[in-house]
């Protein structure tokens, strides 16, 4: 049964994770990473267009929460997510987010989402991408270490958009890469546990690290890396956060999405301000040069960018407005006259209807 | 009809403005502002727990999009809020907000809500808590310039708690000042529509000056000023948007929020940053004084910090889970085993199930 998505900009299309879920499984997600990836090109290919800044943060003992705006002449985004990497021991994810679309003519949301399945899908869809540029064209086997809540999303996403085959999977966890295998199979995808990360590195064509751990983690070695590899840099996203030993980003050009951020939250953060790095979008656009040859080293220092979500968000909201998906919720009352917001006291409630005449309220 | 609200960490209480609308209602608008302004007292007391930044904006050509963050050691909180003069003409509100209240520890939105009805609410109690300190105490007469969405919220705060008992009343368009009157009638307040900023404000104890036009406009002169006067100015809050005389803010004492902010957004923005200001924490606290006599002229340069929408979350947070206002949504999903993200995308939708099986979108 759907539900017909109303256009009213006095109301705002509200979708949680089940609603995003069921986006997924009614679209596929071949056809979710495909459709994320060119509308994150799109956006990318417009990057002078928007108004940019580092993501504003707050740590914490236990982690950290984010927010990340961004903006071009018509459309303003924004996300809200944390990094808790001790969540987990609580039955809690390690990230969580959500955030807003909304038009810069009147500033009234049209979208509120939940970006915590979105921003797998968008994370997964962005290494890809820039993969797409990085890695050898004939790449078909990625060791995928850190087989955590983002990883089963890297390895489709590759899958989908690149054509990987095999995938050599490493975790501290045995248990985290035990249920990747659950959940990878059938999906077309050989599958190999490794013992350790040297292990799963030698011989692939990718490597993708995305582990959780908070500190600087050395998890890949620049003595791992073979000629040809790409380096797809995820996990380290956060001041005091970092994956790569410091030698392994001087192996390679290292591509970033926004230089001021990744300087501080990147891998990057361990080399001095100076070490050369190209943005990403450059490449997109034919600006500069992605893999020079065969032989040469690439890595990409992701720590995620606004304009990725702004980018998600907006192939959501068409998802969800094409299949009726989500509900219409009220973030501003439904005056006749707009200077009238008082009168909203008298609107109903979501849930239930409560009934008391206004002017009780007064005396 | 109640319904339980959950505690789990895993959902995430939502509220539209209907159901603030509600909780306003069943609680009443007095025990509201008074319940607002315990709580803000009681976190603008702790001033020095919280990390405090001036709001990161957006502007453009039709108005503001600001991200309003703040935190302590234990929670989070931050709004969305825009600023629109022109979208009364197309029958929106000027102002539209919303929010996240959320546990440092874990990250996980406890609370999403609206924060267009509950932004005027804490205005106003805002306004009211600093009028306390630096209004005359026997103040019963209060000049409302400026009759738009938010004049009723801060008439009736100051009914309700500082005892105003007369209002008078001007706003370049008659009709808004026509329709607060319609909406007060009844409220015990008297009311006089006046012909000018001046009529109105000659021999009122408090000047409430809450006008939405975005420019430099001078609606309050110097020479209205008598000995005396409270003059709480809100609709002054952004770069380029201010209504006093410049000379009128060298007529006594300027109390502001959070400085930095205060600067850059508020009257003060007219003004040498050199200029003396105090902050109202610190009148609140005992550790500045606040009006000195009766004869002294004081101002509140309110521009709406981050702290006061942090107290206005708690509150409404805590009415809601008492009353049963309010519907959980899922920003994360509820897995088994936390690092098994993928597995939700098997989650039903909030609105229509849909039914597929998972190994279906993975060839």
């Amino acid at each position: 049964m759907k539900q017909t998505p109303s256009n009213s900009p006095l109301q705002t299309l509200f979708l949680d994770t089940g609603d995003v879920a069921a986006i997924v499984r009614l679209k596929g997600l071949e056809f979710c990473f495909k459709g994320l990836e060119a509308a994150l090109r799109a956006d990318f290919l417009r990057w002078n267009e928007f108004d940019k800044s580092a993501r504003v943060a707050r740590y914490g003992r236990q982690g950290v929460i984010e927010l990340m705006p961004i903006a071009d002449a018509s459309t303003y985004s924004f996300k809200y997510v944390n990094g808790h990497p001790g969540n987990t021991r609580l039955g809690l994810p390690t990230v969580s987010a959500c955030g807003v679309l909304a038009p810069m003519r009147t500033g009234v949301p049209e979208l509120l989402s939940e970006l915590t399945l979105t921003t797998a899908l968008r994370t997964a869809a962005t290494s890809a991408m820039a993969a797409r540029f990085l890695a050898r064209p004939d790449s078909r086997v990625m060791a995928l270490i850190g087989n955590g809540a983002q990883s089963e999303f890297q390895a489709l996403a590759f899958r989908h958009l690149l054509g990987v085959r095999e995938l050599r999977l490493y975790d501290v966890d045995p248990a985290a890469t035990a249920k990747l295998q659950r959940n990878l199979a059938g999906s077309g995808l050989r599958l190999r546990a490794c013992g350790s990360v040297r292990e799963a590195v030698s011989g692939a064509d990718i490597v993708t690290t995305i582990t959780a751990y908070n500190g600087h983690a050395q998890v890949l070695l620049a003595d791992m890396l073979e000629p040809g590899m790409h380096v797809n840099a995820v996990g380290g996203d956060s001041p005091g956060k970092t994956e790569l030993e410091p030698a392994a980003l001087r192996r390679g050009p290292v591509f970033v999405e926004f230089e001021p951020q990744t300087r501080a939250e990147g891998e990057l953060q361990q080399l001095s301000p100076e070490f050369p790095v190209t943005e990403l979008w450059t490449v997109l656009a034919g600006l500069q040069p992605g893999r020079a040859d065969a032989r040469q080293i690439t890595l990409f220092d992701s720590v995620g960018f606004a304009l990725e979500d702004y980018s998600a968000l907006r192939f959501m909201r068409d998802l969800a407005r094409e299949l009726g998906v989500g509900r219409p919720v009220r973030l501003v009352p439904d005056m006749g006259d707009p200077k009238d917001l008082y009168s909203c006291l008298a609107m109903p409630a979501s849930v239930q209807p409560v009934e008391a005449p206004l002017e009780e309220l007064l005396e």
